[in-house]
């Protein structure tokens, strides 16, 4: 019985949801049924494509708040002071660190942000354009040197009608409220006069409010607030969702900077997202089209796939001759704090801060960088200073760092890229001949391991390889003496030990080496002869070594056929050098198997 | 006296290598000592910024070459025939595979490309313009239904100089002798008849060399080519670095795309790197500029900082309502096999592959998002299937992500976004004031755990705080009966359980809900009020069911203040849902300890 009259209250009383419908049906079949493409704007004066960035804009970080409240694991109240003091050392003069009339936390921070800024750091607080908000976010800066009240209001037709639904006409009357509070709470009020408040002003989201609106309201807001040229009103024209490809962002802000009276009162912010991976190209081409500020995040953090990435904007601007006015050269330290505070890593391809953009895998990469290393000292020699390594955009050391870094060695690399890691770890300029038998010997090592192979490892395997400075092997050359035969022949005497037994040694030649491997040839009974033969001088001043590279031919015993081997020897005596050279490629040869060491009978002599 | 001789010829004969000096000066001070800005083209009549994309480009991926040779451990042979068949899935028509005449192992790939390709697959290969060389790679293309020839070579004054050394007109020359070459070994050869060749030239790096001389060059290319409308010559015109703002690389496709003869004759092709974080804006303004063609990689991988990201490249067009003809909805799918093959993780923020993309942690946000999702059923429900969200620039659903992983919720969320978990999760659409609750009780949680909450937290928040259908608690309605008093007024009798006493409760009111708080307010001896009361269908069809909520203000026996909790109820019956409800509430206030219970000898009767 009480169940029909539950029904019948029921009938009568309950709201119904309608259910959500959420079918997926595959659109890409058809996505005109569901997208419709960005409105143009209307400029048919266009100027900003031939403009260029010539000065650092004003930067606005919103590390604090933006990029913040859009952490799956926000900030600690420790890690916030930690990164706003190092927004503060990066040189960044304007901080939006909270949104304080949200909560305790936020009003607290904002507190510690206000105590511990540089004179010359404006505080921002972001806000909503109500009373009880603004009069909150006014108390948490009070006593600032300088703040930013920073207010928006919904003035896209989309965030009007669905978010708020209020009027044009409304969303006027309602900014010019906000910023009269604003203004009678601050720069209006007797005992805030201690700090210079500069106001901040968004319609969200300018990049979906059509233009005109957009300057309208933001002509009444100014009105309102009455800046000066000394210190204007920011007009922040945030492009929240980024909705367009980024000339369409630039055609809005130029058609802003054109229309807005007293532009001298005026400062344009950008504030560009990153939805179509536009971000950057947004906010630069926003600056060409009259911007004078850019707000951002490092690394690009924020909602979805974050704000534009500000490290990004200011190198790029770094590598065209423009001083940014922010220091990012120890970019690996503010990497380290940005990764801990916000616990999402960095992208290994992230421009300037992501681990490999200044890496080069690619043989023909690598070759051409080396080359461009070389030249480059070369032009510097001659006073030029300018940058310009092929596939290296800027100076690796600009961001902290190291040129080992650059050249990375992986099975698809070529010769140069090992050559790279040779010269930078055992300062040796490997000959042609021999960077390509290198090559192929690490190709074959990186592709069994199916990985790339470390500079560590590259310098061992070119080492064991080569029997470097020839440590490593049976037959050590105890003594010898050069002596001159005429005026182009040299006789060698002198003693070589193997296996415990000593021989003496005799060669002639044109020099020592050729001597010394004449030498070699008779006590081992064949016929070595020298190939290739290349020395270089190795550092400079009093560290000078020498290196020398040595490539022999000879027949191998099994099959009588052809074959050669590399040594290498490195001595501050560059003789020396070359002797190492020779014993290095001897003993590989011997480790090889390829001939047999000498009988004992057949020494010359043996010594006790 | 040998140390003497050998000194001699150290100083006669050995090659010095000036020492590199690398010494690292904060260049930050003055940038322009060290980086020129990039020179501007020349283009009075520019017409790309009024131009809109309107249709799909031909599509070439270079995962397989580009993309994996850069990767710090290369893909397997296993992986990159899955990788291929992944893009041959998605729809590109166009794969470029490899660089055939470097190793063994890209021409085997090679020839499996060639024999497991859709016929109308073009397989494209990479090589110098050398010609053993092209031999080689003609070799291992041959049979294929479709093939591309990709010869590169140095144009820009800096590849000429540095890499080299070879003057504009030696590169003319040798750029039309690989032309000639490659066109003699397929097109003009009647033993390659069964292939469709295309030929595609590099002019590199195009972004740094003179568009006049760009111009110049593939002109002598085309004429010795010979290309038709049918199959057209490519010219690619690659970024290879990238240098400048995007405006500029669009500028000089234009001033190419106009200068060149029998443009119908020619598939311009784009090749953009994000070394500026920029190479999507460089694709874009590109395809406005005239191209046909873009080139690039799944999620931007590639070299340092990566080729443009074709994803994002198509996806933008898709939302801007044009069919890109690449299909992503099973984007998912798609992430698996670049993350486990490139063995790069895609980064949270990167543009429609990242976790975080359509993700919402703000408050705001959330209330925008929910408030659309309402609407846009609305509009649906009057046949508008125009997707307009706030917050949201592509459904995604679109991109195979759940409405559910959309709303996350963190400490800096408001009330929208847990009670977006709850409407998704349990289908209970909470009143506001329950909202603005619950979000107090989730933000505490939030804090004190230091991390977003997991849908599934918030869910067990929901149900344990509120007692969810009443199913926790001492007190329990074994049976009740409405009857009618007169045209308003209801009574109630029934029974309650609590600790095995059975309670007879009676109650009137002007309905069956108030009768039962009035019945429970006699067996407590307290006042229990309804400060809100609330009901909603959820589901629909035969699984439709009812949700109560409930509000209930008392006095608490401690201190006689004022007090308010929620109970929830579900039911197939209306009714019921309300009595579970009260006895949700019921059941929270006396687990708070808020009230005693009744005293069994304050029972009206019992029942054995």
């Amino acid at each position: 019985m009480f169940k029909k009259t539950l029904v019948a209250l029921a009938k009568s009383g309950a709201k119904a949801i309608p259910p959500v419908k959420l079918g997926y049906k595959n659109m890409l079949k058809d996505p005109s049924l569901k997208y419709k493409p960005f409105p143009a704007v209307k400029l048919p004066n266009r100027q900003w494509p031939d403009q260029r960035i010539t000065k650092a804009p004003r930067w606005l970080s919103t590390d604090l708040r933006d990029g913040n409240q859009s952490l799956p694991d926000p900030m600690s109240v420790e890690q916030k002071k930690e990164y706003f003091h190092k927004l503060v050392e990066i040189g960044f003069k304007e901080i939006e660190v909270s949104f304080p009339s949200a909560s305790q936390t936020d009003f607290d921070f904002t507190r510690y942000a206000v105590e511990n800024a540089p004179e010359d750091v404006s505080i921002q607080c972001l806000v909503q354009s109500r009373e009880h908000l603004i009069k909150r976010t006014v108390e948490s800066l009070s006593g600032a040197k300088k703040a930013t009240i920073h207010v928006y209001l919904a003035t896209s037709d989309m965030f009007r009608d669905i978010v708020f639904n209020m009027s044009r006409e409304e969303a006027v009357v309602k900014a010019v409220e906000a910023t009269k509070l604003v203004r009678k709470l601050t720069k209006d009020d007797p005992a805030q006069q201690a700090t210079e408040w500069t106001y901040q002003f968004s319609p969200e989201t300018f990049s979906d409010t059509s233009p005109e609106f957009a300057v309208e309201i933001c002509e009444a807001v100014k009105a309102a607030w009455e800046p000066t040229a000394e210190n204007p009103i920011i007009f922040n024209l945030p492009a929240t969702v980024e909705m367009a490809t980024p000339n369409n962002y630039a055609d809005q802000i130029e058609y802003f900077s054109t229309h807005i009276s007293e532009r001298e009162k005026v400062c344009i912010s950008t504030h560009a997202h990153n939805d179509r991976g536009c971000g950057v190209a947004a906010s630069e081409l926003g600056i060409m089209a009259g911007a004078d500020r850019v707000e951002g995040c490092l690394f690009g953090n924020g909602e979805r796939t974050g704000n534009v990435d500000l490290v990004t904007v200011a190198l790029n601007m770094y590598t065209q001759g423009v001083n940014p006015e922010l220091d990012f050269s120890d970019l690996n330290s503010v990497v380290e704090v940005v990764e801990r505070c916000n616990k999402i890593p960095i992208s290994q391809r992230a421009p300037y801060g992501g681990d490999l953009v200044v890496c080069a895998f690619s043989g023909s990469h690598q070759d051409a960088i080396k080359k461009g290393f070389a030249l480059q000292e070369k032009r510097r020699a001659g006073g030029d200073q300018e940058w310009k390594i092929p596939y290296l955009p800027l100076d690796p050391k600009d961001i902290g760092r190291d040129y080992e870094a650059v050249i990375r060695v992986n099975s698809q690399s070529g010769k140069g890229g090992a050559a790279w890691v040779i010269l930078r770890s055992l300062g040796l300029d490997l000959p042609r001949n021999l960077q390509i038998e290198f090559s192929t010997v690490v190709q074959t090592k990186a592709d069994s391991l199916g990985r790339e192979l470390k500079s560590q490892e590259i310098t061992d395997l070119f080492k064991e390889t080569y029997n470097h400075s020839g440590s490593i092997g049976k037959v050590t050359l105890l003594d010898y003496e050069v002596t001159k035969l005429d005026k182009e022949r040299r006789a060698l005497t002198g003693q070589v030990q193997i296996n415990g037994n000593i021989y003496d040694i005799q060669g002639t030649g044109n020099g020592p080496i050729s001597s010394l491997v004449d030498a070699m040839s008779n006590l081992f009974n064949l016929r070595f002869s020298v190939a290739n033969y290349t020395e270089h001088a190795l550092g400079s001043g009093s560290s000078t070594q020498a290196a020398s590279f040595i490539h022999l031919m000879y027949r191998r015993e099994v099959d009588n056929e052809n074959a050669y081997k590399w040594g290498v020897g490195v001595s501050e005596d560059v003789g020396e050098a070359s002797t190492k050279a020779i014993l290095s490629v001897i003993n590989t040869i011997v480790q090889s198997g390829d001939v047999s060491l000498p009988e004992p009978a057949s020494k010359a002599s043996a010594s006790a």
